[in-house]
C-alpha cells in the first residue's frame, strides 16, 4: 500500500488471492468457493454406501484434482504473504492445512487398522466448510449480541449443567438400570435430550414416579427455554435501537498484507 | 375505472371475479372459497383407504364437478382481464392451471405405470390452499418482520447448515453405519432433527462419546433456537413502536383490471 | 345493593355463595376448591387399573359425598340468584351441571354397551377444574397481551395449516403408506408433530428424498416458532411500556346479584 | 468487624472458611470447588458399571478422602460461626449435612434390603454441586427477571395444568389402555410431554379422533411456548431500560460472621 509502483508478483499474487478487489481476485474467490462445496459434496456421496461401491473411482479421482488444487492454492498463501508465520498458525492457516494433508497421509500410514483411522481422517475435510465464513462479514450484529449476551448465558449453561446432574441422578435412583438409565452419565443425558426439549424417546421412564420426575423437568425445561431466548431477544432490541443502520450479509475479504 | 358508463359483459365479468366489492363479486368469492375447501378435503379422503374402497365413486363424481367449475372459472379469468398474460403467468394462474389440469391429464396418460404418476399429480390439487391466501391482506405486518429480518435470517440459516455438516461428519465418525448413522447424509439429517429439537428417535447415539456430543449440539440447539426468535421479536418490537396503528385480517381483493 | 337494611335469608345465601368478603363467603369458596381437587384426584385415581380394584368402594363412596355436595350447590346457586337463568345458561352454570349430572344418569342408563358410555361420562367431571378458573382474576396481563394479538395469531395459524397441507400431501407421495404415511391426514398429524418440534418418532421418513423434505420442514418449522413468541413478546413488552403497574394473582369473586 | 484487633484463631478461621479477600480464604474457595467437582465425578463413574467393576476400590478410596475432608470441613464452619445455628439450619448448612453423612450411615445400617437404600443415599452426594452456586453472585439480574415475573408464570403453570388435566382425560378416553393411555395420570404425562414439545413417543395416538386432538394440543402447545418467552423477554427487555450497567459472573463470598 506504502509503495503502489512496485508490482512484483509476489504483491500481485497476494492481491489476487487475499483480496477481492480486482477482477481476478474475485474470479479466484469464486473458484474457490465452488472447489470447497464440490469437495463437501464428495466427502458426503463417498459416505453413501451404494453411491460409493458405482463411482468410488471417480469420487477418488475427483478427491485428488481437489487435493491438489488445495494444495497450491496452500502453497501461493505462504509464499505470497509477507510473514508466512501469520497466516500458517491464523485460524483459516490450521483449517487448510488439516482439510488438505489427510490424502497425503493414505500414503505413509499402511496396514488395515491404520486404514480405518485415515478414512476417518479424510471426512475431516469437511472442516474445509469454515473457511465459507470468510466471506461473511465477522463484525455482524448477530455475533455481536451473542457475544454480549456472553456471562448471562454462561450463568444459564450452568444452572442447566447443575439440574441435569441432579434430576439425573434422581432419576438414576428412581428408575434404575432395568429402564434403560444405565448408569449416571446416561441419565444425564437423558436429562438434557429432555431439558432442551429433544425427547428422542430411546430412553423413557417408566414408572409411576419416575414419570412424575420427567413431568417435572420437562415443566421445567419448558421454563429455562424462555430465558435464553429472552436474553438473546432483549440483548437484539437493544442494539436496534442504538444502531438503525441496515445490516447486510456482504463479502470483505480486505486484507492488508504487510 | 376511467370510463364507468362503458359497462359491457367483460367490464362486469371482470368486476364479478377479480373484485370483491359488489354483492355479486362477493358471492362468487363465497362460492370459490367453499369450492376450494370442498376440494381439498376431497383430496385428503380419497387418500384414506377404507373411504376411498367405500365411497371412491362419490369421490370421482365430486372432483369432476369441482374441475368442471375451476375449468370455467380459469376461462373466465382469460377472458375478462385486458392483459390476458398478466394473469395467466402471475403466481395465482399458474396454481390456477396447475390445480386444474391433472385430472384431464388421466385421460390422455395410460399404462399401470403412468397410472401411479397421475395419481401423485392429482393430489397436487392440493395446492389449491394457496389460492386462499389472495384473500389475506399481504401488506401486514408479520411479512414484513419476516422481509426485514432476512438477511439476519438467512445468516442464522448458514450457521445452522455448517454447523450440522461439521457434527453430522463427526457423529458418522463417532457412531458409524452400525448403529443407525448409514452416510453422512443421513447424520446431518439426524443433526437436523436434533437441532431443531424435533428429535424424532429413529436414530439415537449409541456410544458415550456419541451420547456426549450429542448432549453438545443440543445444548448449542438449545442456545441457537433462541436467535431467530430474538431477531423476530426485535423487528416486531421496532415496528410496534413505529406503526401504532391496528392489524387485522382482511379481505382485499380490489385488482385494477388495466 | 339499594336496599340493604332487607337481609332475607335469599341476599345472605347469595352473598356467601357469590362473594368471597365475608368470613362465611370465604369459607365457602374454601371449602369448594378443596373438593373440587378432592373430586379431580378421584377421578384420577379410579382410572388407575391396580387402586380401582383395591380401593373401588371408596372411590365410590366419596364420588357420591361430592356429587350430592355439588348438587347442593348447584340448586341453592339456582335458588339464591334473581335472575336463575342468566348463571344456568353461563360458562361456569353449564361446567357446573356437566361436572354433577353424570353420576346420576347410571341410574337412568342400563345395559353393557352403554355403561362404557356412563364410564366416559363420568370422566368428564375433570371438567370440575374450570371451576377454579374463577378465582383467577380474568383481566389479568396475560390474556389481554393474548387477545390483542389474536389476528397475528390467527394468520400465524392459518399460515401453519396450508403449510402442513401441501407439505403432508408431498411426503405422502414421497414416503406411501409402507413407511407409515399411510393417508394424507396422518402425514399432516406427523407434518405438524414435526413443524411444532414434537417429533414423537412413530413415524418418520425412510426415503432419502422424504428425510430432505422432513430436514425442510423442520428448519421452516425452527423458523415458524420465532413467530408466535416475537408476537406475544412484542405485545407484552408493548404492555409493559403502557402500564406499569404490578400485576398479581389476586381473587376476585365480587358478583353483583341484580 | 467491630474489634479487628480481637484476632483470635475463631476469627482467623472463620475468614478463611467464609470470606474470600485473604490468599489463604482464596485457596480454601478453590480446593473446595476442585474436591466438589471430583466428589461429583467420582459418583458418576461409580454408577458405571464396567468402570465400577474394574476401578471400584480406587473409587471407595477417594471417597474417603472427600467424605473426611468434608467432614472436617463441616466441623470448622459449625465451631468458627458465632451463632452455629445460623449455619446449621441455612440451606447450604443442610446441604453440607446431607452431601457427607451417607458413607458414614452404610456402617450403621446393615442387611441385603438396606444396603439398596445406602446406595441411594450415597448418591446424594451428587446435592453437593450446589455448593458451586454459592459461589455465583445470586443477586444478578436473571434471577430477578424471574423473580419479577413470578405472578405470571403461576399463572401460566395454572394453565398448562389445567390443560394438561383435560387434555389427559380426554385422550384416555379416545385412545384407552389398549393404545399405552393406561390411566388418567399416564395420559396427563403423556400431554405434559406433547405440551412441551418433548414428544419421547413411548405413547403416540393411534386412531384418527386421537391423532386429531394429539394435533389440537400441539398447535397449542405451540402458542402456549411463546407465552413464559414473551415475559421474561419483556421483563429482561424492560430490565436493561432501566439499568444499563454491565453485569458480570462474579464471585462474591464475603459473609458477615455476626
Amino acid at each position: 500500500m506504502t509503495q503502489p509502483q512496485k508490482h512484483t508478483w509476489k504483491t500481485r499474487l497476494h492481491e489476487v488471492i487475499y483480496e477481492a478487489d480486482t477482477p481476478a481476485g474475485k474470479t479466484f474467490d469464486v473458484v474457490l468457493l465452488i472447489l470447497i462445496f464440490v469437495s463437501i459434496i464428495l466427502v458426503m456421496l463417498e459416505s453413501v454406501a451404494p453411491m460409493q461401491a458405482q463411482y468410488g473411482d471417480y469420487f477418488y479421482l475427483g478427491e485428488w484434482i481437489i487435493t491438489i488444487f488445495f494444495t497450491i492454492e496452500y502453497i501461493l498463501r505462504v509464499i505470497s504473504i509477507k510473514k508466512p508465520s501469520s497466516y500458517i498458525f491464523s485460524f483459516y492457516g490450521l483449517i487448510d492445512l488439516i482439510s488438505t494433508i489427510p490424502l497425503y497421509l493414505s500414503f505413509f500410514i499402511v496396514g488395515t487398522n491404520a486404514l480405518l483411522t485415515i478414512r476417518a481422517l479424510r471426512l475431516l475435510r469437511v472442516f474445509r466448510i469454515l473457511k465459507v465464513t470468510r466471506y461473511i462479514g465477522e463484525g455482524n450484529k448477530l455475533a455481536r449480541a451473542l457475544r454480549d449476551s456472553r456471562p448471562k448465558i454462561l450463568v444459564f449453561l450452568f444452572a442447566v449443567m447443575i439440574l441435569s446432574i441432579i434430576a439425573g441422578t434422581l432419576m438414576y435412583i428412581v428408575e434404575g438400570p432395568e429402564h434403560g438409565f444405565k448408569s449416571i452419565p446416561v441419565s444425564i443425558y437423558w436429562c438434557i435430550v429432555t431439558l432442551t426439549t429433544v425427547g428422542f424417546g430411546d430412553i423413557a421412564p417408566v414408572t409411576a414416579l419416575g414419570q412424575f420426575i420427567a413431568t417435572v423437568i420437562m415443566v421445567v425445561g419448558y421454563g429455562i427455554i424462555a430465558v435464553p431466548t429472552g436474553i438473546v431477544s432483549a440483548e437484539m432490541a437493544k442494539g436496534e435501537r442504538k444502531e438503525p443502520e441496515p445490516q447486510k450479509l456482504h463479502m470483505n475479504t480486505q486484507v492488508c498484507h504487510h
